[in-house]
């Protein structure tokens, strides 16, 4: 719990006027004051200050146009120009890189085919460096006009100090891997994981957008959760955040890559499904891509293979025994769920949905809802630029940042 | 997210003050400054307020007295007069009643043994009534010198509507509870699920104290579980707090009495291991207090009664399964588990330990402690208490009392 101080104050009212320029945008003064609850006075204040630092643009519709009646009416939309961010998505077999404006909108974007399992730490940062230089130019910008870099990676990540405890493509070791990055390129760094920055990203531009808390499930080649509680990511002890891949499922269940047993995404994960799949005879365990091998073995359940569609309706049941304990637990109000492993379309669907009916208790159930939400890896790498977006948009007010106050330089490129 | 408006402002950091003397008072001005980090203005000008309203007392401290050197040092403290609350705790066999002082000190007590479930709400309400007057009585005091009541009771319960969804007590039927006891007492009455109330309760007094973030596991009749994060108590859609005691431990597993499978609460409950050992000819059927047959049954077991052993082995590593879980989803720094259901001692806690260890993940394991805490149900109807006294002491920042601000009457009764 923060103590409240009148910068505090000044920086929360700040996100708020923002915040509703970027949802709501183009907006008149007159809405904001409505949307914040704030007095008419302190939003033109703020609104004033914003225009003045080039953050927020002046739009000017005249009477009569837009639909807009009588007198002309000025609204504020957030400046796209005002800086740029980076935004760089890491997975399995990729890395994904994206350049946005102020308003999260993809400038260029880049994605090289790399298996990061086989690469030391040092090698991604290095290919890191080299993709951002390639894209800033693609993007006709200079490094001088990037304010942040975002990276989001599977795994156990504090998103706080920067530190990788685990990951599927950094390895074992605890890696301060967002310094790693900000060595190369001179440019603040902010990693986080990867399902906490599709939750970030559900909230600006998607599923999320107007809702104060909900989760998002990632199913991919790990199973991810993010928790947005109250506006803000929810983190547990040392900046982690929810680890759903790897709650049990049945005590002494199915052996997962983690070494422990019975975790959901032994059972859930595309890496589940295939290796079921190899044990089961059903796929061969040749190298590959897992997205496009998966692919396949969708292919083959939807053409009528009944002992691999048998496989998908177990890993659709125990997701949604799963997404029903979320519910049972944290009862968001809106559960949205991502990522390539939706793919395997109603095979994983309905027997999804069908738990979560049997097992969510009944006087929880009206009160959620479940959306399905498939995204490309370029949107991961764009919610991967929402984390840095919103750190510039809420800082001060943002308690990591008050942890290290000597880093606050977000700003200096902005005239750069 | 709440916008900040000057008198919010003002409410945050009188509560952060008033909450830096509940916990370490008596406590100077200028350690307050430190613990709250507020200019010694602003500690001054909040603390001088509290004098005068009479919710803080100024104790001085003689040079050299209590270990205290040099000058006299003034101390300030809660001033346990200033008003009286009443705490309700309801549970299958027995409506448990304490009177407090504004530090949540208890007054007077009263157990009323009682099997709520064959009463009707208004009857239970009658009963609360009646007993409510008398305790107060016994505390000397008058019905005008109560500033609210606090009801807590196991079930679906909405604590900001005041609604009873769902509760083993109440009935399946949607309750206005609170209501119910408020327009008999003429008292504002706020009722909360009781693991809730357990969490604030460790907030205050228990183990909880100086953490913003933690979880409690309550082991009874009904498994519950409250999650304070950044020092409020969490809440999902509604104003329903966590249903531990429904998540499914297993797909297709024990019948449990919500009508679904694989519950918790059917594996580890009182309710549910007196269910397997009736169900396994272990414990006869006959009616009688689910707590006396318990603690038969753990006496039974602990004289070598391999088969009940058995049970107990598997209500804790299903309890310890469960807490992995939270403890994998959620991270809290801290779980805290308490109630009567720990009075197995060893024979639930050695599998419980035994299973959280297998299955939290490692990089997570390190960061987290598991701390039991039996109490009896004085401390439960204590607990209650809190929930008014911290509702008091927030205003006009709780943003539930906010929602009706024409009853916002809470401090009417203190000058009567």
């Amino acid at each position: 719990m923060k103590t409240a101080d009148p910068e505090l104050m000044r920086a929360i009212n700040r996100y708020h006027v923002i915040d509703a320029i970027r949802r709501d945008g183009p907006i008149a003064r007159v809405e904001i004051v409505e949307r914040t609850e704030l007095s008419p006075a302190t939003v033109s204040a703020i609104t004033g200050a914003l225009i003045e630092e080039g953050l927020v643009d002046v739009l000017r519709v005249a009477a009569g146009e837009n639909g807009a009646r009588g007198r002309p009416r000025v609204l504020l939309g957030l400046n796209g120009a005002a800086f740029h961010v980076v935004g760089v998505k890491l997975s399995a077999q990729r890395i994904s890189i994206t350049i946005t404006d102020a308003r999260g909108e993809a400038l260029a974007s880049l994605v090289l085919p790399v298996q990061l399992a086989r690469q030391s730490t040092e090698v991604i940062a290095d290919l890191i460096e080299d993709g951002v230089r390639g894209c800033v130019q693609d993007a006709r910008l200079s490094m001088s006009q990037i304010s942040g870099i975002g990276i989001g990676l599977p795994g156990v990540i504090d998103g706080v100090s920067g530190i990788s405890h685990w990951s599927p493509v950094l390895g074992p070791r605890a890696e301060p891997f967002g310094q790693a990055v900000e060595r190369r390129l001179g440019i603040r760094t902010l990693i986080e994981n990867d399902a906490n920055l599709v939750a970030l990203a559900e909230h600006w531009f998607g599923y999320g957008r107007g809702l104060d808390s909900f989760a998002v499930v990632t199913v991919e080649n790990t199973i991810g959760m993010g928790l947005i509680v109250d506006g803000r990511l929810y983190r547990g002890a040392h900046g982690v955040g929810p680890e759903l891949g790897h709650v049990k499922m049945e005590a002494g269940g199915a052996p997962c890559r983690c070494g422990q047993t019975g975790c959901l995404e032994a059972y859930a994960s595309d890496w589940g499904v295939l290796q079921m799949a190899e044990q089961l005879g059903l796929a061969d365990g040749a190298m590959g891509d897992p997205g496009r091998r998966m692919a396949q073995l969708v292919r083959q359940a939807q053409q009528g293979d009944a002992a691999l569609a048998q496989l998908f309706e177990r890993a659709g049941g125990m997701l949604g025994l799963a997404i029903a304990n979320i519910a049972n637990l944290l009862n968001p109000p809106r559960i949205i769920l991502t990522g390539e492993g939706l793919r395997a379309g109603d095979l994983l669907r309905r027997p999804l949905l069908a738990a979560v009916e049997a097992n969510v208790l009944p006087t929880l159930r009206e009160a959620m809802q479940i959306t399905f939400h498939p995204w490309g890896d370029e949107m991961w790498a764009r919610g991967a630029a929402v984390i840095v977006l919103r750190r510039i948009y809420e800082a001060p007010w943002n308690e990591a940042l008050k942890n290290r106050p000597e880093e606050d330089v977000w700003m200096r490129s902005r005239s750069g």
